[in-house]
C-alpha cells in the first residue's frame, strides 16, 4: 500500500442517467464537465501515468449531492455547478494539491 | 484529507469497449466480473456508505494489463481471469483488508 500511486490524482465523474425521477448527475451537466476536465488536463500536459486521469463512472450513489466527482487516492468529493467550478478544482487541487473547500461535500 | 472515507473500499471495474483492435477489458469478461462483485457485496451486506461500493468506469488506460480493477483509497490495482479471482479479491481484500499479491499489477 506504500507503492507510488499509478495516477497521482485519479478523478471519477459520475455520469449516471436515471429515468425514474430521482436526481442524477447526468441531468446536471456531468458529461460536459467530464469532457471539459479531460481536454483541459490534456492541454495542460497533465494526463498519463504518474499524473492525472479523468474517468467516467457509473452511479456513485450520492445522487442528492450531485453532480459529484471524487478524486483518489485522497478521497476528496466535490460538487460543481459548471465548468468554472471544474477549472477551480483543476487549478487548485489537481495542479497545486490544495483542496477546494467551497466545493467539497 | 484526514476525513474518514465515504466508502471504505471504492472499487472501479474498467468496462471499456474498444473496436480498433487494441486489447480491452470489455472483451475479457469485465461486465460479468463487475456484476458478480456487485451482487456478492450486496449479499454479504457490505454495500453502502462507510463500507464498499462497486462501480463501472470508463477506460482506466491499462489495457495491456487488463482486465483491470482498482480499489481506492488504497490504490491497489488487480487483474483477474474469472469470478473465482474476483471472489478472492472480495474475501481477502474487501472483507479482511489483505492485499491479494498474486493478482496485483
Amino acid at each position: 500500500m506504500a507503492d507510488k500511486p499509478y495516477y497521482k490524482h485519479h478523478v471519477f465523474f459520475c455520469l449516471n442517467q436515471r429515468d425514474e425521477g430521482r436526481p442524477c448527475c447526468a441531468d446536471r451537466g456531468a458529461q460536459i464537465a467530464q469532457e471539459h476536465a479531460k481536454s483541459r488536463i490534456k492541454e495542460l500536459g497533465l494526463s498519463g501515468q504518474g499524473k492525472v486521469r479523468i474517468n467516467k463512472s457509473g452511479c456513485l450513489d450520492r445522487c442528492e449531492d450531485g453532480p459529484v466527482v471524487v478524486v483518489y487516492p485522497e478521497g476528496t468529493w466535490y460538487t460543481y455547478v459548471d465548468t468554472h467550478d471544474i477549472d477551480e478544482i483543476i487549478d487548485e487541487h489537481l495542479v497545486k494539491g490544495k483542496i477546494v473547500e467551497r466545493l467539497k461535500i
